[in-house]
């Protein structure tokens, strides 16, 4: 199979972990026999430095003629410091979803067991969880009309949502539903916003085409709460933008760790796979970031984008075959383990590499 | 001292519940010599069956006159699943909180030792862990311009902010921090929302006043995240209405249960004093709920309001006591410990009243 990809390193961390990403998906098109080529553009802080603009022209053109993307993370401590700059890069990521349609961003929430200890929600809470997360990822307050007051003093973000929106990302989790435990949750505040109630509507009218799967439907606080109480309790979790967002980070810890979760951005054209972490600025270039997100992003870019469902499993098994041999990146070594082996980005990463070559 | 308080049961397990806040608060001014005297009004559901309005004037009216009021709680199940009716419980929750200027909610995270073990969160990384959290509770999304477009396929609800909104909840919040461990995480989402960059600007101006707090600002999704993984770098967690109402939530599965968390709501006049946890109408009337909140609802009212500080931990140490002793409600009794001694409302709050008695 031939396919063009490209990369998108970023900012912090992010050219660090889609090194290895990248590597990876190398290493599965000898093994495999296909042809994969890489081409590499700018966005975020590190745009802006080199051109001005957070999403340059020459990434969105690249992207849209790629047959997918590997992206590492965007932002930068300067900007969260300053609130008042104009040009973020943040821009970048925001722009790059919305032109590209990547309306449907899926986070599965795949546990190890051998990261079971890593987390610090209890094991007997998580054992058995699997969720899979529907964030909307091009509508919402996030992309709604921003404005500031002359005098300053007065800011607003509107929280937007159009029928045809809900219902997009809606299908999507239902087919995906039916091919899992057949249940869908959709979390809202219908009991405050009118956004909410809109996306309530929709899915009960949607929800009636898919007589197989069960939905049920959550307001945002009772599913901040009910994540940590019984996450065995979710299959699919279906949700706005903003929802999705802190939902999927607090998620994160059932999995142990941000730095094993990978995400996919579809839509209309070109897929788009990141690691959920950010670009961890404090971390950055000391060898401490964990690869492994990048690495699983690239098995859901096998997967979804391409189609190769062997390959995309051979990946995921390399990642758990280095963590049942005890290997751990820090963010997900257990301080009362002292059988754990810790490594840095660079060894897992090669380690990944090796273990995939055979 | 003489006080009026004013006792709003609400819906579901709210008029169970504030029973056992009320007698509390009887038993105090008995045991103390004060004079406290009650009165009831109406709000929510029950508001909109027996008057059409889910906050009625007269409630309006006595709230305003009041020293205090406790409040249990709104909602119903016949509003979740019809998002299309117009006159809706919370309608009366968010207007007598506007009405009354009650623009900081105060969240304190108590943390008895004997529900440790209720959390699903280890016990290790509980430990220790006191979360004052301010949410405004005045603005925001909550409160800004609902529209819907006449075909009904477009939904919007306005997040802003004003400058002063900001301030004098940040104020509140920092005071607070200088009596304790003089720590305030500031909570938004700085890097998309114009209306979290002012909050952030804002926040950075009030924090120059304060030198003696030391301050950090995190993002919404990192905080849901964190908050989790190690709960014990939090002092006093200030944020934004929205943000507030998740966190908090999410933040009760520190403290075991919901059923266990108080919130004062502060202002421009009368406090106003309730459980966390909403109406839960699937357990309402079954003599099931744990009216533990309540009564500590009713601590913050003394402590907060009335600046009864031995009276209010009388009442915190009474509940301690029931804990200690093994005594539980089903929301917060161990599976796995044989011990517990589990009973319901009615019950617990003899209890409680058993033990303040002397
Ligand atoms: C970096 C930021 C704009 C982004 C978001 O909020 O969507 C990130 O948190 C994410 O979840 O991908
Ligand atoms: C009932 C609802 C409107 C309310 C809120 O969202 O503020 C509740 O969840 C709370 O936290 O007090």
């Amino acid at each position: 199979m031939k396919k063009n990809i490209l990369v998108i390193p970023g900012d912090g961390i992010g050219p660090e972990v889609t090194t290895w990403g990248k590597a990876a998906l190398q290493q599965i098109a000898k093994d495999y026999g296909h042809d994969f080529s890489f081409d590499e553009a700018l966005m975020g802080h590190i745009a802006i430095e080199q051109t001005g603009n957070p999403l340059p022209d020459e990434t969105l053109e690249k992207g849209r003629k790629s047959d997918a993307i590997l992206f590492g993370a965007v932002g930068h401590a300067m900007y969260d410091n300053d609130p008042s700059l104009k040009i973020r890069p943040e821009q970048g990521l925001l722009k790059i979803r919305k032109e590209l349609g990547l309306y449907a961003n899926l986070r599965p929430i795949l546990l190890f067991d051998e990261l079971l200890q890593a987390s610090s929600i209890k094991p007997e809470i998580l054992r058995g969880t699997d969720i899979l997360f529907f964030r909307e990822l091009t509508g919402d307050v996030y992309f709604g009309e921003k404005q500031r007051s002359d005098d300053r003093n007065t800011a607003s973000d509107l929280m937007i949502y159009h029928r045809y929106e809900v219902e997009r990302i809606a299908h999507k989790a239902y087919k995906a539903a039916q091919q899992r435990s057949k249940k869908v949750c959709s979390v809202d505040k219908a009991n405050v916003l009118e956004s909410s109630r809109l996306w309530r509507e929709t899915i009960q009218e949607i929800a009636k085409q898919y007589p197989d799967v069960k939905t049920t439907h959550m307001f945002i606080d009772n599913a901040a709460m009910q994540l940590i109480k019984d996450p065995k309790q979710f299959d699919v979790v279906l949700t706005a933008n903003l929802f999705g967002d802190i939902l999927t980070d607090e998620a994160s810890q059932i999995a142990g760790s941000m730095g094993m979760l990978a995400s996919a951005s579809v839509g209309d054209g070109t897929g788009f796979f990141e690691p959920i972490h950010g670009s961890a600025h404090d971390i950055a270039g000391k060898n401490l970031a964990n690869p492994l997100a990048s690495v699983l992003s690239a098995a859901l870019m096998l997967e979804i984008s391409f189609g190769l469902k062997e390959e995309a499993q051979t990946l995921v098994k390399a990642v758990d075959k280095v963590l049942k041999e005890g290997y751990r990146t820090k963010d997900i070594a257990d301080k009362q383990t002292a059988s754990d082996k810790v490594l840095g980005t660079r060894e897992m990463g090669d380690l990944v590499l090796k273990y995939l070559a055979k």
